[in-house]
């Protein structure tokens, strides 16, 4: 997902529960960041990822922009060029530093990057300070969102790096954990009954704007997986030549899919007769019972055709997973992998894997753009993109809801991108 | 749109009719080639145009290969190598001559291009003959479906050799028909009611499968504008540098903007501080009250923005337009322009330009592929793409209808494609 | 080799004589194009190559241009868009229109093209009749250049024919006539002296600037071949795996090479364990003592280095030549295949193939451009491209001398390009 | 310079002095590396430009290859991926890694390269007491040439740098010296007589393999600069339009000028009306007599026609280098910038800036290749660059000599590479 941030309506709020959770989050960023050696926080693999150190100042630079120049008096920013340099999209905060390039980029170095961090998080202090009375300051709706901000960041770091030690030959491991292995529990339906629903965020509690409004839309009914499919699932697809056979594909999808070579998952490679996937410990032994993960919507649409189904659209989705508690292996765990349901529980709505939908990522009836700067691009990424839902091993737990709109473009791999599937009644 | 003949569902039909109309539809192809040179038949100015030949050829080839070597007893085909060259993406009906190199064939020459025309026709006659009492054969649906592929390609035909005239730099006409001139009258809104509406092709007579089936779905109620935008309209937006703002664009519009150098649509031009419009008659001025054409998805989008509008879901259009006459200035009439509406009367629904939806092109709820050869693709192309409804000037009449679904990527503006706008109530 | 025609230096002349040889050069280039179909004139199967089409009316552009314009009173161009459409890279001659588009321009049609022509030659009638007399006008001059550059178009025309036809899946033929076979003799070697020589053209007649001044420079010695290497030859390579051992190649051929897939010379393909060459009679089985043809540098040299043997310097070849007949199987001769050498006598430095020299393209000592519009671009085509010696089978014998020096890249291809090996002494 | 160190021939030696050459040239290239931060060696800027942690491992990786590896018993390779990741293009030392992937390798770290140094450098201290008193032992020819393999990255090291630095809008400082400044002496002419002269390597001591055989040529006279050409010179080519004349330029070379945006040498900007250029000291105001750096084979070859010059052959340069003095400023002065001739006595053939002449790269006459693995590639660089000489102010002092043969494509700017004119007698 391009990072939307801008874009979320907040609800009252506890200004000091918020400066704890803005302390949780830098926090949560820098421990992902731990095992990281100087180097690798540098570089840019492909154009989708960005380097490391970029988004450590990135977010940093978040706070310093819209929250600590506007509100904190006598704030000036740490180094003039960090705006051109980390800023992302919002074109109406200034000029920036072209996505190709960042890559490129050593200095600053690392360490002042860091530096730059505890600067703008000490200057955090003072206003908290300030504002610790005054819970109705408007700087509180733009901190909440700085912080669910840097939580989508910390989602990125962890792919962004997987990609980038995958394009080392080498093949590094981010940390040694290997995930324990359960067996899948075999495959049952869960049932959305024919009717009107109601879809989108509703209540009070932090959301981005793409989830609003809360809307009426006629479902036709469908059953919809209890679990995600696994490796094991995607082998056979694979194996029974799957990737060579057009009519399972869109059009687009096999161009592609032939133009780039795919043969398998991003990620999977075939060794002496086996599977190895890699994975943030290393190249490992291909688990069939773990959701596959690294999919494209092409992928995951012709999957779904060859086991005679499809995907859900996001209303489906959100009807099957309304009633289901919030629970999965979240990236708070500090165990980045996706892992096997081994219970009649766990139907893996949240922490395992993002799940394409087949529908596009649009604009709900009655979206509005927010004013001002920062809503300058309500909406502006709701074109060529399909919406994904739920929440994978990598996104912090307190980012998952069942209102949650993630999306991405219809060959984006590099997300923990799996598969759900769904029929007609 | 990229063809899609094959999915089409036919009903009960009256054989002597399907004659009729098949012969029309061949002769009118034949019409519209009538005023090129044999070079004009040859080249491709783009990934996206074929060459002038090539659309005479596939459209017989498309007879040849699904009714007469089917249906014909002791048929030959004309040229084994002819399906290797006409053949667009049937991989089942055989390899297929990759796009990109269409326009550098020779050979066969236009000659022998009609000639294979006229083989199979005659080839047709024989088989009409045979089965002239015999309704219930299941040829009559495929000369059907060949038929409405041929409009297709009509449309194709016009549009694709308006670009090849405006690659070259002596801006050939087409032909000499310059269209009078009437003021469009002042923007005027229909209601579409909030509530449950059916939307889908239903009853008997001809459709393709993306049109179906009929279905329920939830409106929410919007305003329809009664006519379409117009290049004076347009031409606002263009002077008011709505090109530079990229607070009026989808992201990915605004890239595609600026790496393409757009500042206008496709065909006009600047020319000593006026607006020339390159037509099918050639260089014109600028019609300011004639609908504007030749703009992409994201132009479309960008410019509803800018009015304060948005642009209307293909449910909504299809509410707004079911009830009003398909009438409109078809290819029929022999005058590829589209123009003004003069009168309250005339809404524009058909026959002068394509309209953009904000609907992605994606199945119908319930939809289900075909069988067989013929169907090898329903579907394929529901990806990346939106849907636009209408008909244009370049559409033959009996190909438009309120339910018809064609659907280009956000970027293509070589099609007669414009802009209906829509609001929330 | 990219035209360099406006750097030529032309000696006193007979009148009379440079009216027959123009006429006869005009002539000769529509015999070339008479086996042509309309449609085959339009197209350009990739940027080398130029539609036939634009060989006919730049040739005659350059006489309009050139002699037309400022010698004959009264005269005006045809039509005022020829001079942007068919100049090729006359700066100074008004603006050129992109290479790249030329095989899109259907209009003018062949017709116009060839009344161009027409016209063109009847108003070189009334200038004829007026210099009849003045055989010291410096027109005379520039006729005798324009006709020297119209026959480097002829080879250029059949070169260019010959790909597009290859492009063409069906593979047409130019013409029917298959050339008999015979048998090469053995390989033997010719010797070049150490010591000092001169080379360069001297004495009356034209010649190309680049031919020029005639100097002295420093031979080690060497053994020239007697005859080309032959397709018998060099399918050994072939099937000693030579496309895929880099030790044979220069860095950038074996990169060359992978990058595009080489694996045999142009117009080579493998049909049921056998060589077939696309020729201009169509497919045809290679000819095992025909010399092989259409490789570009990067090969000759590899194939060189495979053999033990190196290719020529010009200067070697310069030498080698400057005591044989300049006789060989010219295009003149109607028969554009290149042929075996069946007698110790033809030792194939003309008419055949091209050679490829290991001497880089570059200024003699001393050279120097010419002054004015026809001398705008002395030189600019040194550098980035070899010397080839001779003449091939698609050059007219008055075109071929042993000064002549051609050029194209390291990687040409489309070319009737040859090797001739070399050694140390 | 792509490197071509394996083709070496090198002369009986001193062991001794050997091996303090050796530890000179290690301890070298890491005082280049001193100012840098652990970032500054990961990335690569272009694909000509190889990361300094790569700069350092490679070199390394030459001496544990070729002279550890089969001369040093019981020696195994530190790890046996780095033969995969460090190799260059030696095809029979094993797999090479992408050139185009170096800049995204963050593992091994930049410590882990110290040590690997630090482990070959003693593992060869081991070696060296072995052979000791082994003089004619074959490992000290390889030796001798892995210094001076090393001694070219040391020079690649420093432009590689630049071009990383330049990249990042900060604009880094390498270090800050900043060069002083003193006037340019006019320009004065050297003779180069007619006649027979011989150039090459003669005598003893270390040479490549592309410097011999000395052998004779024919020079044809020629005046050759005594000093660069300058920035002050070249900003006057600049402001007089030479960018914009493509009557200037070689064709492919405007060609290049046009798609690349070329408007001054590589490293200028324009800074309110004055000249900044980025040098190893960051950003400064352009030095006007300071020779001009960074410049093409194609702005070098425009600029000397704007001036009425050429650039010399390198049979001109050697010449009229050979009785000069070998001084200059030499990148062991710590002092990386190109700087003013004061005084009429340095004549800059040395250590200001690689000076390109207008002879192509081609093996001399009788060059032939080395046999085994480290002559694998003899040559093998020898088609499509250009001749450059002497040496530049980032080239070791002992590096530089007048039949020394740098060489580069026409468009290459990133090395400190200059201009020095000739003329026709």
């Amino acid at each position: 997902m391009t990072m939307s941030p801008l874009t979320a309506v907040v609800p009252e709020r506890d200004s000091a529960a918020a400066v704890v959770r803005f302390r949780a989050v830098r926090a949560a960023t820098e421990r992902l960041a731990a095992p990281l050696e100087t180097e690798d926080y540098v570089v840019s693999s492909m154009s989708d990822v960005s380097p490391a150190k970029w988004h450590l100042a990135h977010t940093t630079w978040f706070f310093e922009t819209f929250v600590l120049a506007p509100h904190l008096e006598g704030y000036t920013p740490r180094d003039p060029k960090y705006a051109f340099l980390f800023n992302s999209y919002y074109v109406q905060a200034g000029e920036r530093h072209c996505r190709a390039q960042r890559g490129l980029v050593t200095r600053p170095t690392v360490r002042e990057v860091f530096a730059y961090r505890a600067h703008v998080d000490e200057a955090m202090d003072t206003l908290f300070a300030q504002l610790a009375h005054d819970a109705d300051h408007p700087a509180w709706t733009v901190i909440d969102l700085g912080t669910h901000h840097e939580q989508q960041h910390q989602e990125l770091f962890v792919t962004d790096i997987k990609h980038v030690f995958w394009t080392n030959p080498v093949h590094p491991a981010y940390y040694a954990v290997v995930p324990g292995r359960v067996n899948a529990v075999p495959q049952s339906w869960l049932t959305v009954p024919e009717g009107l629903a109601e879809i989108g965020f509703a209540g009070s509690g932090f959301h981005f704007d793409n989830e609003a409004p809360r809307h009426r839309t006629w479902l036709s009914g469908a059953r919809v997986a209890h679990r995600l499919v696994t490796n094991g699932e995607f082998a056979e697809f694979v194996s029974d030549g799957g990737y060579r056979k057009p009519a399972l594909w869109l059009s687009a999808g096999f161009a592609a899919a032939q133009e780039r070579a795919w043969h398998a998952p991003l990620y999977w490679q075939r060794v002496e007769d086996a599977w190895v996937e890699f994975t943030l410990a290393g190249d490992q032994p291909l688990d069939p019972d773990a959701p596959v993960t690294h999919v494209s919507f092409y992928e995951a649409d012709a999957f779904a055709r060859w086991a005679g189904a499809r995907l859900p659209t996001e209303a489906e989705w959100e009807v099957a997973a309304r009633d289901q508690p919030v629970t999965g292996r979240f990236a708070d765990a500090g165990l980045l992998h996706p892992g096997a349901n081994a219970a009649p529980g766990p139907q893996q709505f949240y922490g395992d894997a993002w799940q394409w939908t087949q529908s596009a990522y649009l604009p709900y009836p009655g979206f509005t753009a927010a004013e001002g700067a920062l809503g300058e691009y309500n909406g502006k990424f709701m074109s060529d993109q399909w919406v994904l839902r739920g929440a994978s091993c990598a996104t912090p737990a307190s980012h998952a809801r069942h209102t949650y709109r993630n999306f991405f473009p219809s060959d984006a791999r590099w997300q923990f991108s799996g598969i759900r599937l769904a029929t007609d009644p």
